[in-house]
C-alpha cells in the first residue's frame, strides 16, 4: 500500500508525523510511504529508500489559511501534494494533521466523492467509558445537512465500524435532545423516520448525555451539531483536568498525595484521549483521506497512519459506494 | 413578594423543595410562599402561617408525561395551579423542579408571552472556571429559531445579567464553530449580522471549546444545539467523575491517597455544580417562572427561590419588554 502523507502539517511536524510513519513502516511491511515537504526537514529523521520516497517542497498551507484559496492558490503545498498523488493514481490514500478546512476541501475539489454520496462527512471516533469508542459524523464537513445525508452518514459508519473496527452489527444513532420518536428538529424527526427504514441497526435518538457511555457504536447528524458536541467534550475535559491540577498543587499535602495518583490520572487522561482511535476520515471521498489530530505526538499519527491502511485494505471506499448503490436500487424496486 | 411553589416537582420532592423554601423565608424576611401539593407529605416539614400558605392537591405532573396534554388534563397538578396563581394575580412568580417541559407549556399556555417577544428561551446559567458563570440560551424551549428570536434572546440576557447579575456590560456571544464572522449555519450567519447592529456588548462568535473558560457572560443559540451543548456538558462531567472514582478507588494507595484529596475534589465538583447559580429562566414570560434542576437538593432549590425573587424585585420583565419595544421602535425609525 502506497501512503501520501503531508509532512509538514499539524503542531508537532515534521518530527511527530516522521516517528509516526517509522513506527508504521517497522509495523506494516507492505507499506510504502510518500512524504511530501521540505526535504532537508526530513532527512534528519528518515532517508529515502525503495519504501520511502521524499517529494521536496517548502510551500505549507497555514493553521489560520482560508481553505478554498489555499487549496487553490498553494497547488504546491505539502497538503494539496499529497492528495493530488491520491488522484493521479500514483498513492491509494492520504494522511494530514494540518489545517481541517483545508484538507476536506483539497479531497472534494481534487479526489472528489464517491459515487452516490451527495456529502462527505468528518468523522471522527470518540472515546467512550469502556475504551471501545464511537463514531461521530458529521463534525463540520457540512454545517447544514437533509435527512437523506444523515442516512448516508449513517450507511457510511456502518460500514466502517464492520470493515476498519471489525464489529458485527453497529448500533447506529441519531444524536438528539430526547430519547422518544418525535424529538428535536424538523430534520430530526425526518431522518428518524428515514433511518429506520433502512437495513441497518438503527437504535432510535441517542442524548449528548450518554455518548461518552457508549450509548451508540454511531451517531449521525448535522456538522454543525457534531462541531458543537466534538468541541464541548474537548472543552468540559479541558476544563475539568486543569482545575483538578489548580486544585491538587494548591499545597504540599495534595502535592504529594497527587503524586501518588499520577499513573491513575494518566489512566483517566487516556482514556479519553480520542486520538489512540486513529484521526478523523473524510467518508464519501473517492479515497481513503485521513485528518490526523493538529496536535498528534508519534503515536496519535502512528494511529492515523493504521486508519488509512485499513481503510485502504478493507476496500471500505468500495463497500461504501457498493452500499449505497444496493439502498438506491432497493428504494427504486419500492 | 408572593411566591407560588410546586411542592411536588423534582426528584426530592418534597423535602428538598420545602426546606430550600424554609431557608428563603428566613434569608428574605418580605417573602411569602405558597405551596401546592399534599398537604399530608408538606406539614411534616412547614405549617401554615401568615407567609406560608398550602394549597392542597394530589395530582402531579410526572417526569414522563408528554408536557401539553398533562398541562391540559391536569389542571390541578401542584404545577400547573403554581403557574395558575400568578397568571391570577395571587402570586408574583412560579418555581418548579418538575417536568421541563410541561413547566414550558404552562408557563406559555397560560401566563403567556412578554409583549414583543416570539419565543420564550429556557435560560440556565452554566459554571465556568473562574466562577462566574455564563447564561446559555435556548436550551430547548424551541428546537429551532430564526435570526430575530436570536436577537431577542440576546436581549433578554442581556436586562438578566445587569438585573440580576449585576454586570456592567454583559458580553454577549454566538454560540458557533468557529471564532470568525461568517462561520456556521445559515442561521448563524444572519444572526451575526443581526447582532451587530443591536446596542450591545456583541463579541462576535464563541466556540463550545471555550465556553466553561468564560469566552461569553451570555451565550445565544437554537434550542437544539444548546440542549446539545447543556447535556455534553454534564455528560462529560459526569462521565470524567465516574472514571476518577474507578480509577482513585482501584487500590488500598489510592484510596488512601485520594482521601487526602477529598476536599480538594469536592471544590472541582462544586465549581461544575450549576445549581449554585439557580435554576434556568423561561425568559420572554409575562412574569418570572424558574425551572429548578430535577435533582435540586435544599440549596439548589433555594438559589432557584432567590433568582425567581431578584427577577420580581429587579423588574426584570418589565426591563424585557421595554428593551424589546425599544428596539423595535428604533428599527422602525431607522
Amino acid at each position: 500500500m502506497r501512503l501520501a502523507v503531508d509532512a509538514m502539517g499539524g503542531d508537532n511536524a515534521p518530527e511527530s508525523v516522521l516517528q509516526g510513519c517509522i513506527t508504521a513502516l517497522d509495523t506494516y511491511k507492505d507499506l510504502q510511504v510518500i512524504l511530501i515537504g521540505d526535504k532537508d526537514k526530513i532527512t534528519p529523521y528518515i532517508e529515502q529508500s525503495d519504501r520511502v520516497k521524499i517529494i521536496h517542497t517548502t510551500t505549507v498551507i497555514d493553521a489560520d489559511d482560508s481553505p478554498v484559496k489555499a487549496v487553490r492558490r498553494k497547488k504546491d503545498a505539502s497538503m494539496v501534494q499529497a492528495v493530488q498523488l491520491v488522484k493521479d493514481g500514483k498513492a491509494d490514500a492520504a494522511v494530514s494533521a494540518g489545517n481541517t478546512g483545508a484538507l476536506m476541501t483539497a479531497g472534494l475539489l481534487i479526489i472528489g466523492r464517491t459515487r452516490g454520496i451527495e456529502r462527505p462527512a468528518l468523522s471522527p471516533m470518540l472515546p467512550t467509558m469502556e475504551g471501545k469508542g464511537f463514531l461521530l459524523l458529521d463534525v463540520g464537513a457540512n454545517m447544514e445537512a437533509k435527512p437523506a445525508h444523515l442516512v448516508q452518514y449513517a450507511l457510511m459508519g456502518d460500514v466502517y465500524m464492520r470493515n476498519v473496527r471489525g464489529m458485527d452489527s453497529p448500533r447506529i444513532g441519531l444524536l438528539n435532545v430526547g430519547a422518544e420518536a418525535g424529538k428535536g428538529t424538523e430534520l430530526a424527526k425526518a431522518a428518524y423516520e428515514e433511518l429506520e427504514k433502512m437495513p441497518l441497526n438503527f437504535i432510535g435518538n441517542v442524548e449528548a448525555r450518554d455518548l461518552l457511555d457508549g450509548a451508540a457504536d454511531v451517531v449521525v447528524c448535522d456538522g454543525f451539531s457534531g462541531n458543537l458536541v466534538l468541541k464541548t467534550i474537548e472543552g468540559t475535559a479541558l476544563s475539568l483536568f486543569a482545575l483538578l491540577k489548580d486544585e491538587l498543587t494548591s499545597s504540599l499535602k495534595n502535592k504529594l498525595a497527587a503524586g501518588v495518583l499520577k499513573p491513575a490520572f494518566k489512566r483517566v487522561k487516556n482514556k479519553m484521549d480520542y486520538s489512540e482511535y486513529g484521526g478523523a476520515g473524510l467518508f464519501g471521498l473517492n479515497a481513503p483521506v485521513i485528518k490526523a489530530h493538529g496536535s498528534s505526538d508519534a503515536q496519535a499519527f502512528f494511529s492515523a497512519v493504521r486508519q488509512a491502511k485499513t481503510m485502504h485494505d478493507e476496500k471500505v471506499i468500495d463497500t461504501i459506494r457498493e452500499t449505497i448503490e444496493a439502498t438506491k436500487k432497493s428504494e427504486e424496486q419500492l
